[in-house]
This record gives structure tokens, C-alpha cells and sequence, in this order.
């Protein structure tokens, strides 16, 4: 059932079959019925790279199930901060947290007080909204530009809303859902209207380490600026290399405040899962060969989504993400409603996460996670189409989603 | 390094030697250099139970560490609260969380506004103040009543906290750190005082599978009361097959309330950690056996403790716990003020967890963990005792804590 990862040349991503992937018990696999080709959230449909496997292996056989600590983890990712991009944060002032909006919660309870506003560049992550507002902050919605080039940062609207009296900026970095890499100029025009407005910054930079070749990502705390060394950012190796599950994400402190952290209760901490501090630190220390191949093929599906959806559903409209396995599918032009994955779900039995939920600037726009093996994109592609071609699509396809005799010829 | 379980009929307390434990990067043996013996978080030095660790192998095998699902879990567990207890909670609206404490929250959030007073007995589980704190919940600590038979809750002033304006009281039942276990009379005393004054109740019942055979556990929710139908309660597999570092547990609606929980937002149960559902799955379902071994073990260590208590530091008193592996030791007629667990640390180079974070009843008291190698408990005691002895405890032991000949002697 499983093939061995690299026999075809696709890498990590095609290391497994349908009916393996099926045994999964993450929400990726176990959500929808087996008719549903799943193309939804953040989960890459990857093997562990070996150094994680090892270490998690290891810490079974000692019995190393007890209360997570930070442990190496924070010098660990230090030196792959270093290596990467030539940023070499103080681990002393790191601080262990369950997953990025945990981190982002903390920042906000240490940076901001109850009614305060925060911005956030929308489309934006969807339980930015969620938690938030369960802490009541209040999210302003300030939309990325969408050109003919793509999107942008909206520098106008950014300090129209910084200056109508917001407290911080979560910046999210390389961001989600758009895949837009932000460079070293534009993030010190951030800083600088951060700098002019008395906002904290707060950045996101999950998917640092899924930045393709052709761009570089630049740490917002590396900057030279007032508000980059007061920034407090919030990393993981949970979306590189598969590990949202196991529960583990660092704050980092800027280099201006590095005890603010220490603010943090240690009951946060513990929230976060000791095996996930284990893999973080397999992925940081020695999951760069394994990254560089899933990087590969990444770039590789990306190339042959942007083909299939011209050749097949031309109307859509993307943009090439620079960073990510996401791809944030205009289909506006398609006249589907707010909610075009609700049409390709229900037609098509493809799973996209919902525009919607990602604000107001989500509205006729669907994400696509292309982190899965090259057939499967395309398979994706064509359920679209031929949602779009039909009101009523036939519900019995076979029990492997229509892909076994493809994938097995 | 590590011994086969049971090799010598300690069964699972006794499968790893020191230097095997001090491998593990869990807090319990992360924390302290050494030269301390660590008896304090409540982690046990036992392997996984043999299907947990199949699980858990089987997700790694198949790269399944995505986000948390709860997939069969609730079903799982309704079964073996059937099996043991006789309860059948409905699996349908029972809810995913990080952790008990998190479910806590959760529930809190649900039945309480900011302001509201939650009543706790203490002496309590620390992270409840923390916690309730930064939701704005006010805590009332209604101390248990200790007489020369021990701990038992103190109807009187439970009555006098209800009264005087509580919204909810957060019961541990089991209570941890004593040990007490409620008998099916006095839940019900406590649940007429409940609906007497309105107060809902949210019971922590994280220890009930550490019951000893002389007492039985009683779920708070299966008595025939109006609170009781309306209770939340809180259970977990983390504390009794050692899994907290995994990071899963279920909230679990009174009958009365069954679709109360839907009201939590699904991105708390993405908190929640994926290994942790498959490990908590193996538990429930096929981890009694392995429980019944553990049980065995922690009575002889139950016992033993006492007796060396009685004999090498007669002026401590504690009361035997009818469950939990955690001994809370009344320290105050050795006259060390607050903390003891400090000069145990300092003078006697073991780790308990110093009284004073269980509240203002706390004062003068420690607990101690003894799951672990008998001879580890004995050991323990030995460095009690040498800590009253001496202002001057030698650091420079040997790096197994001068342990090694006697266990392999």
C-alpha cells in the first residue's frame, strides 16, 4: 500500500496511496466520506521525514509521554534560523507554546488589553478570527491589494488603519492564504508606519521554511527598526514538515524586549506536546535534505496546478504562491456565490477550504493545498471542471475516488 | 539500560533504571540537575502500555500527525466508563480538548461570565488558579475539612461558599493532591447544595481510573440528580497510562445538557493532539490489563511509603489515598515553615511539589509522587529524613543519584 518515497521521482509526496492515506486519523483524511478527494487543510500527505520518525521512535521506547519542556528547542532553532536566514534570535527569551495561535494569544495578552484593536491583512487565517475575539481584541480587516499582478501589501490602507488608533499588527508572514513573500522593503515600510503609530507588531512566520527558490524570507525581527526589535514572532516546524498535530510552536522575543516573554505563565507551556518538541527538533536540526526534496515537488505541483486549472478551468484566477502549498483560487468570475467550495464539495466531491472564512476579502474565492502527489492535483482539477459542467454529478464514484486504475497504470 | 517489564515483579513502575529515566526530556526529569531525585509532577517512570505503543508506532508509520480529530475516542471511552462504572455517557456531544484543565476553561466559559465566583476545594491542582484567573473567574477556596481520619469535604462551609454567591464549583473527583475519593452519598449531598443555590457543577474526574480497590469511583454525572444532569465533566486517559505530554482529553455533557458542549468552537478541539487521541483510544479500550499491573505496583509503593514514613520521618503525617499515585504530606510539625518541599530540595536533593501552590491550605505541606521503582520511593523517604538531619546535604553524589549499586545489587 505504500510505495517507498522517491521510487517515481516524486518525493515525499507521492510516498503513499490512497488507501493508505485513508488510514489516517487527522482531520485532512477523516472528515469527509471516501467519494471526496481531500484539498483542504493545512496537512501534507507526506511520510515523516526519518530524523523525526527516529526521534519520535526513540522517545516511545524510553516511555517519554510526561509534561513537555522546551529543552534544545529553542537553541535548535536558533541555529536553523542562522543557517536560513541569517537571523540568529537569543533562545534565552523563547518561549515553548502549543501552535502559532497560541503564540499569537499570548502576544496580544502581553501587548494589548481587552477592546483594543488589532489589524490583520485579510484574506487572513480563520482562527485569527476565532481567538481574537474570544480574548476581545478587536480585528480590524485591512484587505491586501489585489492587482493584475497579483496581491500587494495596501500601504495607504494599512496606515489609514494604524492610525484610526490600532494597538498591534499581525503580520502573517509569508502569508496565508495568498502565499505573498514579503520583501526586506516592504517590511520596512511596515515597521516604519508601525514605528509612526505606536503598533506592535506581532508576526506569523510559519511558512518561513516553505518559501520556493525564487523569493527569500526575510524575518521581520531581523530588521534594522524600532518596531522589528520590539516584534515578538511566533515560528513552528509544524507546517514544513507535518507535525500540526503534535502541538508545538516557539514565541520569540524581539531583540529590544527579551524578557517580555518571560511574562508568559508556565501553564501555557505545557500545553504544548512533548513529542512535538522532539520532532521540532529532529526538523530544525536535521530536516533540511528532507525539506529540500518536499520543496522540489512542491514547485513541481504548483507549475502543474497553474497548467491544469488554465487548461481545464481558465476562468479561475491565481497567483502563484512564493511560499506555501496553498493556492488561493479566485473563482469569482465563475458567479458561484460566497462559496465556490461549497459548488466544487457538493458537484465535484473535492474538498477546498471555504473563501469565506477567511474574512469578508474571502468572499468567491476557495484554497486549494496542493501537498499531495501530482495525479491527485490534477485529479482536483478535473472534479472542478466537471463541477462546473454539471448540476448534478454523480455520487457513486468507486471507493478509491475514481483515481485507483490512474494511479495504479 | 532498560529492565523487561515485570523482570522482578515490580511490573511496570520497575522497567527503566535512573539512567534510562534521565534520558526522557518530559519536565519530570528535564527539570532538575542529577544529584535530585525527581518525585514531584505527576508523570510515572513506566513504559507505554504495549497497545499504546503499537498505536502510536502505526500513526508513524503512516505519517499521520496532522490536526486532531476525535474520531472514536468518545465511543471508546462511554464503553469503558460502562465497563468500570456503570455509566454510559453519550458519546455524541461529548467534546475534544487539549487537556482537562483546557476543558476546564471551556466549560467555565459556557456556564459563567467574568466576574463569577467558582468555588474549589483546596487543597488544589495549581494550574486551576492560574487558569480561572486569566478568564476573569474569581476563585472561593473552600478548604477540605482535615480531621484525625483524614480529608473530607466540609458540607458545612461548601454550603456557606454557595450561598454567599457562587455561579459554579469545580469538583475533583477523585481529589488530587489527597487522594480522597467521594462516596455515591456524599456526591449527593454536594449535588442537593448545587441545586439548592443554583451552582452548576464541573467535575475533574482526570484520576477516577487510579482507583484503589478498597474505594470506588462514583461519576458525579451518573447519579440521579438535577446537577448532576447537568454537569460537565472532564476525563482523560493522560494521567492513568502517563500520556500528558500528548495533550488529549474529552468534555462530556450531563444528560440533561446533551448538545451543550457544540456551543466550543472546533478550533479548541484542533488543540488537542492527534498521537494523543490514538494513545487515549488504546488505553480505554485494551489498557485495562496493563492498568491492573500499574495498580498492583502503586499499592505496594502506597504501602511502603507509609511504612517508611512511620519509620524513618514519624513527625510528617498523611492520610493513604484511595487513588492517584500522589501522596500529600502534612510537613507541619517538622517546623520549616511554608514550602518544605524546599528544604527537602535543598538539604535532601528531592524533588516534591511544594505545598503552598495548592492555595493557602497548602501551607506547611508537599506532595509526593511514588510512581515509580519501589526503591526510588524508599530512596525518597531516605532523603526526607537526611534533609532534617543536616543543614549541610552533600551535593557531589554521584551522577545516578546513588542509586546505581542498590538497583543492581
Amino acid at each position: 500500500m505504500t510505495r517507498s518515497p522517491g521510487a517515481n521521482g516524486d518525493g515525499p509526496l507521492s510516498a503513499y496511496d490512497l488507501d493508505s492515506l485513508r488510514e489516517r486519523r487527522s482531520v485532512k483524511w477523516a472528515t469527509y466520506p471516501p467519494d471526496v478527494l481531500p484539498m483542504w487543510v493545512a496537512e501534507m500527505d507526506t511520510p515523516l521525514a526519518e530524523p523525526i520518525a527516529s526521534a519520535l521512535t526513540a522517545a516511545i521506547r524510553r516511555g517519554d509521554t510526561g509534561y513537555a519542556a522546551a529543552g534544545r528547542l529553542p537553541e535548535v532553532y536558533a541555529e536553523f534560523a542562522s543557517r536560513r536566514y541569517g537571523w540568529r534570535p537569543d533562545p534565552a527569551g523563547m518561549r515553548l507554546v502549543a501552535d502559532v495561535m497560541s503564540g499569537v494569544v499570548e502576544a496580544m495578552l502581553l501587548t494589548t488589553t481587552r477592546g483594543d484593536r488589532v489589524v490583520v491583512n485579510t484574506p487572513a487565517y480563520p482562527p485569527f478570527f476565532v481567538w481574537l475575539d474570544r480574548i476581545g481584541r478587536h480585528i480590524v480587516e485591512s484587505p491586501l491589494a489585489l492587482g493584475e499582478s497579483g496581491y500587494r501589501l495596501d500601504f495607504d490602507r494599512l496606515e489609514r488603519d494604524f492610525a484610526a488608533g490600532a494597538e498591534a499588527y499581525l503580520l502573517c508572514s509569508p502569508h496565508n492564504p495568498t502565499g505573498l513573500v514579503f520583501g526586506e522593503e516592504e517590511l520596512a515600510t511596515v515597521a516604519g508606519l508601525a514605528d509612526r503609530y505606536g503598533v506592535r507588531v506581532i508576526a506569523d512566520e510559519i511558512h518561513a521554511p516553505l518559501t520556493y527558490p525564487e523569493a527569500r524570507h526575510v524575518p521581520f525581527a531581523s530588521l534594522d527598526t524600532a518596531a522589528s526589535a520590539r516584534a515578538i514572532t511566533l515560528v513552528s516546524a509544524t507546517k514544513a514538515w507535518n507535525l500540526p498535530g503534535l502541538k508545538t510552536a516557539l514565541a520569540v522575543p524581539g531583540p529590544e524586549t527579551p524578557t517580555e516573554l518571560a511574562r508568559i505563565p508556565e501553564e501555557v507551556s505545557v500545553r504544548a506536546g512533548l513529542l512535538g518538541v522532539l520532532a521540532s527538533e529532529a526538523a530544525f536540526a536535521e530536516g533540511e535534505p528532507w525539506l529540500a526534496g518536499l520543496m522540489a515537488g512542491l514547485d513541481a505541483n504548483r507549475r502543474l496546478l497553474g497548467e491544469a486549472l488554465v487548461d481545464k478551468v481558465p476562468a479561475i484566477r491565481w497567483y502563484r504562491p512564493q511560499a506555501t502549498y496553498l493556492a488561493w483560487l479566485d473563482c469569482r468570475a465563475l458567479a458561484l456565490g460566497a462559496d465556490p467550495a461549497e459548488v466544487f464539495l457538493e458537484r465535484g466531491r473535492v474538498a477546498l477550504s471555504p473563501g469565506p472564512r477567511f474574512g469578508a476579502a474571502g468572499q468567491g474565492f476557495a484554497r486549494l493545498n496542493f501537498a499531495t502527489a501530482p495525479e491527485r492535483v490534477a485529479e482536483a482539477v478535473d472534479r472542478i471542471a466537471a463541477a462546473l459542467q454539471t448540476t448534478e454529478f454523480p455520487r457513486n464514484v468507486p471507493n478509491d475516488g475514481g483515481l485507483g486504475d490512474r494511479k495504479r497504470g
